[in-house]
């Protein structure tokens, strides 16, 4: 039987975006269904009962939610294709760490005024720094290659001309090399393809903000 | 070389009561480190520099930190003992998502008042109750024996009687099934002997709802 993958997506989801590039890089095809947040469709209630969020993987008609786990679910069921996660344990714990250490920081920069966006835009920064500091030399956090951490905080990327223009600061005069880390992750196809245009996202962010009247 | 394991504690943590549990369950022997959250130690900060979180396991000098991602690293290292998580992808996929449900939502009703209070008990009732579901009949929610999600759960229960008494409610006669799986699993020593007494944990509910002035 040939796999039947089923993605539920919302596109300007950077988690959603996260599974993108992880079927791209294993070279899975499957089909994406677009979700209505405000309007949810009956299949993603069904499929993800308690969170009702995207994404949410249906592999042979049997879901998993949350965006980490379901990397991890694809990496261990294609396993021979573009390995992610490190088989050995301290570093795959390692990896689990890093992958999970971008919260929504950005988010809270695009959607805060005065005080409250700078105490934000610090706590961006200096999170960035700290990813920097893992990343140090190497060309990915995974190493030489793309790996788990790669996957899990490279679609962030394609949010941080939101980020700096709603927050009037410039990520690339604060951290170059993360932002020569994400142009290296950018130039291999499975991630470009499957991020979305930065202005594109920033339409999305300056609609939210009316929505939510946060202008 | 014998293995040397230091955990990073703060006693009444269900995060770090979880790896307690773990490390009962596959027989480790390890030292046990109390920290003081309001004056982390040297060693602490070292070994978390990012979080400055407990629990972090120190294994052989190597840290690792947040909860799940030490009983998993502890699960693939001593695989042996004990097998935590299934091996199938699907099933791992349903043990990671189901261990990480339970959030901080009886702290808030312990710390909240008022209709504030009352949306937390709501919240954590509801939280309770699609844990129940997910058991089902099973004795555990491993199945048969004890299992990752019941080792990520299972501290909380000592949290209950705080719950209870500060949001006046009892999750007894809410989710009568859960509080049997929670006896059930306090039947095993590795357990009992890694959780503490629900009236320890609630003299130090007062004591911090004193400190940050929720009485």
């Amino acid at each position: 039987m040939a796999d039947e993958v089923v993605l539920l997506d919302f596109w300007p989801s950077p988690f959603g975006m996260r599974v993108r590039v992880a079927l791209a890089l294993k070279g899975i095809k499957y089909e994406s269904k677009e979700e209505d947040l405000w309007d949810k469709s009956p299949l993603l209630l069904k499929m993800n009962p308690v969170h009702k969020m995207i994404p949410v993987l249906i592999h042979n008609g049997k879901p998993i939610s949350e965006s980490l786990i379901i990397v991890q679910y694809i990496d261990e069921v294609w396993k021979d294709e573009s390995p992610l996660l490190p088989s050995d344990p301290y570093q795959r714990a390692q990896a689990m760490f890093w992958a999970d250490f971008m919260y929504s920081l950005g988010r809270k920069v695009c959607m805060s005024k005065g005080e409250e966006q700078e105490t934000a835009k610090k706590e961006l920064i200096e999170c960035l720094k700290v990813l920097e500091g893992e990343l140090g030399e190497k060309p990915y956090f995974g190493g030489k290659n793309l790996g788990f951490v790669d996957v899990a905080l490279a679609p962030f990327y394609c949010w941080f001309y939101s980020y700096e223009t709603c927050g009037n600061f410039s990520i690339d005069a604060e951290c170059p090399t993360l932002i020569g880390w994400a142009k290296r992750c950018l130039e291999k196809e499975s991630v470009s393809n499957s991020l979305h245009d930065q202005h594109k996202i920033y339409a999305f962010v300056l609609e939210i903000k009316k929505r939510f009247g946060t202008e």
